[in-house]
């Protein structure tokens, strides 16, 4: 587990859309961001207090977050004297880049010196077991899309901040570099040897209490032809209980696939379900998540009704109107 | 790929069933078999000739392959020194041992001093893309399973021969280190990083003749949850035009989990079809492969015959009867 709270680091980042992990954290757990870092020439505003190292470090931060992504795919030495000082003031670092903290030789070395952690959270650094398929106790929630970054990630936020503010036991599970950021742990899914994914997640959603519901990140697609194993992985290592379908409808096909169709809404539930059930046979569809950011109000509250009325499940986008019909469907079962 | 032909080792393997490797070997590439190699003690024959490392390199032998299991999961010190001999006379050497060659130093030592190789099948050696789903030329089949261990190697190797046989354009693609050391090359897809799956069988079935058939090793069951996710990866990265269904009918419950059942070959066909036509809308189930390696003669043939009468398709054991009529049925396309 990554040390919070965070300070978050943005760095240069050219613009907003740059910081998308820090305003990921900001949005979803704002108890976890003391403040932010911005050095000279930054286009991001997370709208919260800037603070330096000292002041952060004072304010209770204990792990310097990297909530930005990097130029040229390098950590530039204008960022490294940022991060050796850091360290050097007892600072942990979290990274999501693809270009590794632990590969920098003066981080490690920094790093060493002062005692403090590297966390590259794109790395598995667990030995994941093999899945047994051993039910388990507790409730599983996971979101499978028509495609990819349909809102899946944020539709489990959404759910499982909801039951918590109605007093549920919840928990969010972190598949992705993003998600464990915010959450301070997860498993980095689309990283770990094909034979242990399933395990991975079994890991992930351990035994509970028999009400308590872990709302379990989604990634890729079962009709995404580059992702669909992660996705299976995902439906039996995650054992769900419950399945939301996740749609975004103004894409003109797959995402990076050019020749491939989203599939329907009803395909997507009569393939998700029969996988599904082969690990949970109670297993059941509850409710739907559509992504409406490129609509139009009146054209995502006319969609929504559409879908709502031709699927018989109560249809939301999280965002736009948040995800209390969806817990109320978990907590009609 | 791996230099051919072999000198196979069976060093002091136990018993017949602990050189399994170099008894597919002997089965499916005779040609790549020089000769055995056994130390005192050794409890396997593959029916072979016996010769030494002198012999067999005289004969033609370029890469020693550890035909067997290791005892204990280590490279014994008696094992290394006939190793080091072969390393020493210009020998490669090729394991699919979870104890890597790479591991030894006195091995990689060895090795190095004399420009040899070392070959660790278990282990991908190649940076695979992400799959891009763009239709391929040429023609693949894929055996999907029931359960795990249902013998989908076996069905595809008798299936490439067949073709062969028949004149036909034909290539086994091995996705298993037994496939792998058998043929000289392939992808271990269990130890493959989760987002590069689909791209690793891409990367191993690529453009081809169009009348070039690729025979895929098949891993893993849509139906078992530990290894769905990889099962999934062949079907979306492989995008083939006919399937194959294998099962084993004798199993009580799936392989390694007590509390699972195997499909009905109809669940199968059903759940596999659909999700082979995401990447190639024209896929056709056209046979079915029986292991009857635990049943009579007169229980498989009623068997196969039982089976034939209610799919309405070609049910043969490949082991026990051959494969002509799954060839037939690709032929007859």
């Amino acid at each position: 587990m990554i040390k919070t709270p965070y300070l978050l680091f943005l760095g240069d980042a050219p613009d907003q859309l740059a910081a998308k992990v820090a305003i990921g954290i900001k949005d979803w757990r704002p108890e976890n961001a003391v403040a932010q870092f911005r050095m000279e020439g930054c286009g991001a505003d997370l709208g919260i207090a800037d603070m330096s190292l000292q002041e952060a470090k004072d304010a209770g931060a204990k792990t310097l977050v990297i909530g930005v992504a990097n130029r040229g795919g390098i950590i530039s030495e204008a960022w490294k004297v940022v991060l050796k000082e850091a360290l050097s003031m007892g600072y942990d670092l979290a990274s999501g880049l693809h270009n590794l903290l632990r590969d920098e030789a003066d981080l490690v070395e920094t790093a060493a010196k002062f005692g403090c952690a590297l966390h590259d959270v794109r790395i598995p650094s667990v030995q994941y077991p093999i899945a047994n398929g051993i039910k388990r106790s507790g409730k599983r929630c996971l979101t499978v899309g028509t495609d990819c970054s349909v809102g899946k990630m944020y539709t489990a936020m959404a759910m499982d901040a909801e039951m918590r503010k109605r007093g549920l036991k919840s928990s969010f599970r972190a598949t992705g570099q993003t998600g464990i950021l915010i959450m301070g742990g997860g498993v980095p899914l689309d990283a770990v040897i094909a034979d242990f994914m399933a395990g991975a997640v079994e890991y992930l959603t351990p035994d509970n209490d028999a009400d308590h519901w872990d709302h379990i990140e989604g990634q890729g697609s079962l009709f995404h032809v580059s992702y669909s194993g992660v996705t299976m992985a995902l439906i039996h290592g995650g054992q769900p209980d419950v399945l939301i379908l996740g749609h975004e409808p103004t894409r003109t096909h797959m995402r990076g696939l050019p020749d491939y169709q989203q599939p329907s809404l009803e395909e997507l539930r009569d393939m998700a379900l029969a996988l599904a059930r082969v690990a949970n046979p109670a297993c059941q569809v509850v409710g739907i998540s559509v992504n409406t950011q490129h609509m139009s109000e009146a054209e995502a509250i006319s969609y929504l009704a559409e879908v709502e009325e031709r699927m018989g499940l109560p249809t939301v986008d999280p965002i736009r109107i948040g995800a209390g019909r969806l817990v109320d469907a978990i907590q009609a079962l």
